[in-house]
């Protein structure tokens, strides 16, 4: 893709957008990150994820104030043509370049790396409209999953699993829990109860995951923050990921087995109208 | 540091060495290493470290033949004079630069990206003449810590909170046992027995390791490829790390208690001599 990005306080062609070798993004996955989306010009629940990146930056020492990411972005917006409609916006933070590698912090003299670029984003209403299947994985990721950084491996590896068997995402199982998927966090309904992973170590505070709890309780949803056992797969009426890309995304089938009627369900689908209620723009 | 390195086919001055924003080494930290060791311009166990990068790149299903490695490093080595004595190859692959970002794999004809490095290098003699500290952390790593990955955030912290406290490595622990350290693997020795981690998923085979059980075997040490608990650190006569950089280091103090008498033991000393008679270069 081409376009323009921000990088360490400069606007440059994304083709010329480039790290040293001994950015400690690049060589230790050492930093953190966001995706916000935008519509129409407006980033969506901007001061969460702006207060999400300073807990990730605070879990990993990392200093930076992102003050000026939100007015980053929307010039991103503007200069890329992205203004009107979706997009979305990335956000990086890195401990910066410094050599000779050593894995330890380097002087607090080296100044972090900041990177923001945004891109063109079509909502997935066709996944939406038939539901998605997914897999159930072993979770391998490492014990602060709370903090969203670029160590993303297991993450990548998980999902790769998921486009090669053809579905759309993997859930991660941690001893007989599943967590959440490798880029969302996992809803699901046993008994007429909406339940997801409570916040712990293990599970991303997904930013739509806070919305659809605070939209349930507004619309009168029973939800619990317990976890799901593999074991309540099959007592489960519905499910549905949420995620800054996904919104509420019913899942109809789980290793290839129906959830439910294997139809997308009444509760994702409220959710999802709230959702977009909330986040409707400029009408 | 200035100097010449490689990337993507070219040796480039290392101010101008860099990586596109988009790759998937700095947005994911989806790639491998190798940290080798040279001496007067051999590459000490490079075998060996081909290899090892090459289960890491299968691990991953990463593609890239290493067979240029070698020479690549030696002219690194020449080029930047660091042909005579001691210095450090190291070695990144990664999965290439893809646009827009998604976690899954980009199309195979993506071209991986190849970076090396020399460095100059003195090896830790003072630190051995008097052993080291160590402290003891939780091990936060992921659950493939057998793959040489760039993923090093859990390395990165648990290194940082040794230099903090004042010691040289850190020992991480899994349900009460010692896997390794955040950089090298772990021996100790208890009535008698060198023990150290059996491979698995947990730990990563080191090549000093690999090297010194050989060298143990041969001097009629007996070793055993069994886990310390930590219940038996009191029971230690002697401990030592192993690895790239360290070689065999003595530990001397774990969490500020002495091992043993407090100072480096016999065993690490026969072995050290060993490993450093079958590296003696050019005599």
């Amino acid at each position: 893709m081409s376009g323009l990005v921000y990088l360490n306080g400069a606007f440059v062609d994304r083709d010329e957008a480039k790290v040293s070798v001994d950015d400690r993004g690049f060589v230790f996955g050492d930093g953190v990150y966001e995706v916000t989306r935008s519509r129409d010009g407006v980033l969506l629940e901007v001061d969460r994820h702006v207060r999400r990146l300073e807990r990730s930056m605070a879990g990993l020492d990392l200093h930076y104030s992102p003050a000026d990411l939100p007015a980053i972005s929307l010039r991103l917006l503007r200069e890329n043509k992205l203004a009107r409609g979706e997009a979305t916006v990335y956000w990086q933070v890195t401990r910066g370049a410094a050599s000779p590698r050593a894995h330890q912090f380097p002087p607090s003299n080296v100044p972090v790396t900041v990177y923001a670029s945004a891109s063109p984003f079509t909502a997935l209403h066709d996944k939406r409209a038939t539901g998605v299947g997914v897999i159930l994985l072993p979770d391998q990721r490492w014990a602060r999953c709370d903090l969203k950084t670029v160590n993303l491996l297991p993450n990548v590896l998980a999902k790769q699993k998921a486009v090669a068997a053809g579905v759309h995402e993997a859930l991660l199982m941690r001893d007989g829990v599943i967590m959440e998927g490798a880029a969302t966090n996992f809803f699901g309904i046993v008994d007429g109860i909406v339940r997801t992973h409570p916040r712990t170590n293990n599970i991303l505070p997904g930013i739509t995951r806070e919305v659809v709890l605070e939209l349930a309780a507004e619309l009168g949803i029973t939800v619990r923050e317990e976890p799901l056992f593999v074991d309540d797969i099959p007592r489960l009426s519905e499910s549905f990921l949420t995620g800054t890309t996904n919104d509420v995304m019913p899942i109809v089938a789980i290793d290839g087995r129906s959830v439910g009627d294997g139809r997308p369900g009444p509760i994702a689908g409220r959710l999802y109208s709230a959702l977009m209620n909330r986040w409707r723009v400029g009408d």
